[in-house]
C-alpha cells in the first residue's frame, strides 16, 4: 500500500503523436456538448472557441483555459494549428461557414442538418471532394448503441422482411425560430431510417399544423413509402404531454421496439403472423406466433464521444467518410420533401432516388459498424 | 344473526313491468358478450338466440336455458314477444338483417360498423325513421368511462382549443377475412373522435399495406383534417408487438392522454406553450408551462352493460336515439373514405359534411351524458 | 357453406360418463367464481348452492337454474348425487363445515386458508385420511401460469441457488373483520414460496400495525429464514396507493421478477455477480454480469378452471392430492407463526419443520406439474 | 444585431468578494462530482486536489488547471488560502481526516456516512463545536427536489398521520469491501426518513445475507418502529435485477410514492380508508376513498450543486449547520444499530433517543427549507 509522496508538476507526458487541433464554432444549445466531448478526447487539442456572444465565450473559456476565444471565424481559419472545425450554429449558416472552412483547407464537422437545402448540401459535398477534406455531419444517432443493435438485427435477418415502421418523436420542446418541426426533429428519424434500411423512400407526404406560431409547423405526421414496399409513419411534435422517442419495426419474422431513453431501449418480440398461400379456392390459413420477448443487453457509452472519435480517427487515417456524407445529403433531401409536402397540404412528393440511393447503396460496405 | 331457513322456490317475484323481449342474432366473437349482458339485465328477457351454427346454439342454450334457439331469423321475427333484435354478425350481413328486423316492426341494435357502405347505412336510417323504430349501433366506446371523462374535459374547456389528436390502436390481432383493418378497427377511433369533437373531418387520407394477406390491409395510417383546424393521425394495425390503445389530445390549455386499459386511463397534463403576438417586429415570445399531472378518478363499470341499458331504456321511453344513428352513419362515411384513400394510394378524399355534420351538430344537445 | 336449418331441442347429448355432482357452499366474495367455473366444466353437474342469505341464493339460481338452493347444509349432505362439496365461507367456519362434509363421506374443496389454526388443519387432514376422501384447499396460485413458469425455472436450475426473495402484495383492499392482513393475504405468498422452494422456513418474524381498526393489523412486513440460507421478506397490506403483486427472486445464476397481472408477468434477468475465492490474502475478485432480459411466453388460461378440473380429475382417478394437503397445512402453520410474531412485537418464532417439511419433501414427486 | 468583435482576455472580472478557498480530498467514485460542482460554483476557488493516487491527480488537474495537486494532506492544511476541505474518502478514514481538518481551523464537508461509529461521529461534532467550525455531512438527498416536495406535503398535513413507510433501494451494485450494504445504502434512507419525520426510531431490526462475499451482507431488510407508531421497512441490496429507489408513504389522509429517477418522481394518491368508531357493539364502519392521483411539478436542479452552495453560504454567513450535524450523527447511530441487529440474527436493537431526537427536535426550526 506504500505510495511515494509526489507533487504533480505542470509538465505533461510528451505524447509521440501530435493531437488534432480543433476549433468549435457556436456555443449555443449543442456546441457546449461537442466542446466537452472534444475536451475529454486525448487525441484532440481544442485550439479555439468561437461565438458571436462574448459572454458565452467567457463562460466556456473558464472551463477550457487552453483554448483561445474569438468572435471572428477568420482568426480560427488563419491558424495553421487548426486541423478541423466543428460547427454548431443555426442551420441557415451551415453552408456559408462550412464552405469557408473547407476552402481554408480544413476538415469540417457540421451539426445536422447539413444544410438548409439539398442544393447547398450537394454543393458542400462537391467542395469537400474537390478539396479532399472530410465533410461529416453530426447524425449522432448513427452512433447510438440501441440504433446500432437494431441495425445488426436487421442485417442478420432477425426481423425478416420489414413491413412497416411507426415512430414518434415528441416532447414539450423548444420551438425553433423560422424552421418547422420537420427541420428540427425530422433529421433524427430520417438518418436512423436511412441507416437501418439503406434505401431512400420514393414518396413523402406530411400533414402538420402551426398551432402556436403562425407559419411555423410544430406538429407533423410524415408518411413515406419505399420501393421495397415498406411504409413508415413518423410523428414529430414540439407539443406533447411527455417526451417520447419510440420506434416500432414490424417484420415478417419478428417485431422490435426502440424506446430511446428507456431502461431497456431495445425489445425484440418473437411474434408474427404467417400466411400460407391457399391451395384451393376459399382456404385462408393464418398462423399466429406469440413467443418470448427479449431485451438484449445494449452497450452503454456516450454516442457523441464515439462520433467525435470517429471524426478524429478519419482525419488521422485519411478516410473520406463518404457514407456519412451520403446519409447527410439524403437526410436534407427528405426533410426538404417533407417540408414541401407539409406546406402544400399533404401533397405526395416524389423523391429522386438517383443520388441518395446510389450513394447509400455504394456506401453500404462502409456502413458504420 | 338469526336467519330463517328457507328453500328458494322456482317461482320468481312477479315484476310490475313486463321485461323487454330481446333476441340475439350471431354468437361468434362479440355476440356472446351481448348475450351475457342482456341476460344480466333485469329489464330484459332473452327470448331467442339465433346463429347458423347449431353447436354454438347448443353451447349458449346451456347457459341461457330460458331462451329458444334457432338458425332461422323468420322464427324470431314472427314472435310477437320479441320487441328488439340485437345483431352481431359479419358487417356484410348487417343491412339485410337489420332491414328485415325493422320491416318486421321491431327495434334493432346492430354491431358496429352499421353497414358496409354509407348508402346502406343511410337506407337503414331511412327505414328506421319510416317505421318509427330505434336503430342503434354498438359504438360501445361512447359508454366507456374514460372516453366520457375526456368528453367532459373538452366540454368544460379544460383542454382549450384542440390543436391535434394522435392515436394508436394496434395489437397482434385477428385478421378479418375480406375487410381491411380500417373497417375493423377504424370505427372505434372514428366514433370516439366524432363524439369528442362533434365535427366531421373535411378530408381523409390513408396509407397502408397488405403485409400478410394480399388485398387485405393490415396496417394503416389515417390522417384527417377538420374545418376547425384540428388534425388527427390514427395508426391502425393488426400487426404490432404489443397491444396499444392510446390517444393523445393536445390543446391550447392542457394536454391529455387516454390509454385504454391502463390503471390510470386518463391523464391530464397542465402543460402548454403560450405565444404572445409580438408588438414590434422581430419579437418572438413564447412561454412554456410545465405543471402538475393529474390522473382523475374514473368510474368503473362495464360500458357494454350501460349501452344495452340505454337501448332498453329508449325502447321503454320512446326516445329515437338520433344522436347514435348520426354517429353511426358518420362513422361509416369516414371508414368508407379512409378505405378508398388507402386503395388509391393515399389520395386525399374530401368528406361531404352535409349529412354528418348537420346531424352531429343538431344532435349535440342529445349527446350521451 | 350449406347448413341445415335446425331447432335445438331441450334434450342434451347423453354423455357416457356421469358428471361429478358438486355443491357450492358460500356465495359471498369468492364462491360465485367457483360456481361459474364449475358451471362451465362439462364434467361437473352443480347440484346445490348453499348460503345463509336467501337473496344471494335467488340471484345465483337465476344463472344456474339446474341447481337446487338451500340455506341448510344437511340438505346437501343428504343428497347421494353430491360427490363433493366446495366451501367458500369465512375461515372460522372451515373446520366445522369441512369436517361435516368429510364425515358424510364426500370429498371437500375448502377455500384458503384451510383452517383457522394448524391444530384444526391437521385434524381435517386426519379425518380426510381416515375416510379416504380428498381434502383439497383452494391455493389457486399453484395453478397460475407465471407461478408454474418460475417453478420450472427453479427446477431446471436457471436461477441457480436462490439467495433471497422479496415480495409485495398490497392494494387498497377490503379490510377483513377479525382477521389480520396476514391471514388474508399471507396464504398467497406462503403457498407460492412453499411450492417454489419445497422447504419450510425455520423462523418467521412479522412487524405490523393496526392503522385503521384497532386490533386488526392492516400492514405487515414478514421476514423468514430457511435452513438452506434463503431469506424472504414479504410486504402485505390493505393500505397501499396502488395494487402491486410483485415478487423478486435473486439467485446465483439469474434473477427473476414475477409481476402478477402485468402484460409480461415473468421476466428473467441474466444478471449476477460472481465471486472467485481469493487465492492470496487481500485479493477480492468480483465479476458482474449484465446480460439480456427475457420475458418468456406464458400460457394464458384461468387458474381457477384448471384447479377445479384437477379436483374433479382426482375424484375420478382416486388420487389423494396429498401434496395439496401438505401445502395447505404448512401454509396455516406459517400464517399462525407470522400472526403470533406480529402480536408479540416482532419476536422470532421458530417453525417446527417436522410435519411440513417431511410432507413437502415426500410430496415433491407429486408436485403440481 | 451588430456585435462588436472582441477577443476575450485572460483577465477575469474582479469580484468584490474573495471566493471561498476549497480543497477536495479523495478523487475516487464520488469526489470528482464534488470537484465538478465546486468548479462550477462562482463563489468557490478550488485551491487543491488531494489523493493518494498520482494518476488520478494528473487526470483531474487537466480539467482544473487552477488547482494544485498533492498526495499529502499537510500541504493542504498548511495553506492559509484554504477555508474548507471537502472529504470524499472511504468511511474508515473520515474521522482521522476530518479531525485533522478541524484541528487546523478549517471547515469540513465529509461524505456520508459521517464516521464509522457513533462514538467517532459524536467526537467529530465535539471538535467542530469546540473549534467553532462547520461540520457538514454529504447527505445530498436532503437537497433533492422530490424529497423536499414530500417534506412539504408532510409539513402541510397533506398525508395526515403517517401510518407506515415502505422503501426499496436496490440495484446490481458495486460491492463495497469490508462494509455491509447497510453502511453503503442505508444512510440514504435513514437521512431521508429523519428529515421527513423529525423523529428517531425506538427500535431497529435487520435480517440480511452475505450471498456473494462471506462476511459482507449484500442484502438486508431493515424494520424500524417509532414512538409515534410509524413503522418502516427498508429493503437494501446490491443484488437486484433492476435499479429501484422507491418509497411509499401511507398516511391517514393520502398516500405518496417517491420514485427517484422516474419521470414523475412524486405521486400523491387521494386514497384512504376511514374508520368510524362503532357506537354500538358489532358495528364496523369503514369508508374507502379512491380519488385522483396527482404528480406535482417538481423543481429540476442538481441537488449536489445546492448542497455545496449551502455549505459555502454557511461559511460566509457563519451559520453552524447544526441540523445537518444532528442528522448525520443520527444516521450513523441508525446504521450502527441496523448493522448490529443484522450480525445478531435480526435481534431487536433499542435506539437511545436522547441525543438524536433532542437534536432533531431542537433543530427542526433550522430544517432545510
Amino acid at each position: 500500500m506504500l505510495k511515494s509522496t509526489v507533487e504533480i508538476s505542470d509538465a505533461e507526458h510528451a505524447s509521440s503523436v501530435e493531437p488534432v487541433g480543433v476549433a468549435v464554432v457556436g456555443l449555443g444549445y449543442w456546441g457546449p456538448n461537442l466542446l466537452r466531448v472534444l475536451g475529454d478526447n486525448l487525441d484532440v487539442s481544442v485550439r479555439w472557441i468561437c461565438d458571436l456572444d462574448p459572454e458565452r465565450l467567457g463562460k466556456y473559456r473558464r472551463r477550457h483555459p487552453g483554448a483561445r476565444a474569438t468572435t471572428r471565424l477568420e482568426r480560427v481559419l488563419a491558424d495553421p494549428a487548426v486541423d478541423a472545425v466543428v460547427i454548431a450554429t443555426p442551420v441557415d449558416t451551415h453552408y456559408n461557414l462550412a464552405a469557408r472552412v473547407l476552402e481554408a483547407g480544413k476538415h469540417v464537422f457540421v451539426e445536422k442538418p447539413l444544410a438548409p437545402s439539398s442544393e447547398l448540401a450537394d454543393e458542400l459535398a462537391r467542395i469537400a471532394a474537390e478539396r479532399g477534406r472530410i465533410l461529416m455531419c453530426g447524425h449522432t444517432f448513427l452512433y447510438s448503441p440501441p440504433v446500432r443493435a437494431i441495425k445488426r438485427m436487421i442485417s442478420e435477418g432477425k426481423l425478416g422482411d420489414i413491413y412497416f415502421i411507426s415512430s414518434s418523436r415528441v416532447n414539450l420542446g423548444l420551438h425553433q425560430r423560422d424552421v418547422s418541426v420537420i427541420w428540427d426533429l425530422g433529421p433524427h428519424d430520417f438518418s436512423i431510417l436511412l441507416y437501418w434500411l439503406s434505401e431512400m423512400p420514393t414518396s413523402v407526404r406530411a400533414i402538420g399544423r402551426d398551432s402556436i406560431v403562425k407559419g411555423t409547423a410544430d406538429v407533423a405526421f410524415v408518411t413515406m413509402t419505399f420501393g421495397s414496399g415498406i411504409i413508415a409513419n413518423i410523428e414529430l411534435s414540439w407539443l406533447a404531454p411527455s417526451k417520447l422517442r419510440r420506434t416500432v419495426l414490424v417484420g415478417s419474422e419478428r417485431m422490435a421496439i426502440y424506446d430511446d431513453g428507456a431502461p431497456e431501449p431495445v425489445r425484440l418480440f418473437d411474434r408474427g403472423v404467417v400466411y400460407r398461400d391457399p391451395e384451393t379456392f376459399g382456404e385462408y390459413h393464418l398462423s399466429y406466433r406469440s413467443g418470448d420477448v427479449i431485451s438484449p443487453k445494449i452497450d452503454s457509452y456516450e454516442p457523441l464521444g464515439l462520433e467525435v472519435a470517429d471524426f478524429v480517427g478519419a482525419i488521422r487515417s485519411g478516410e473520406k467518410m463518404e457514407y456519412h456524407t451520403a446519409i447527410a445529403r439524403s437526410v436534407v433531401r427528405l426533410v426538404e420533401a417533407a417540408d414541401r409536402s407539409l406546406r402544400e397540404g399533404g401533397r405526395e412528393i416524389t423523391v429522386e432516388p438517383d443520388m441518395g440511393e446510389n450513394n447509400l447503396t455504394a456506401a453500404r460496405g462502409l456502413a458504420v459498424n
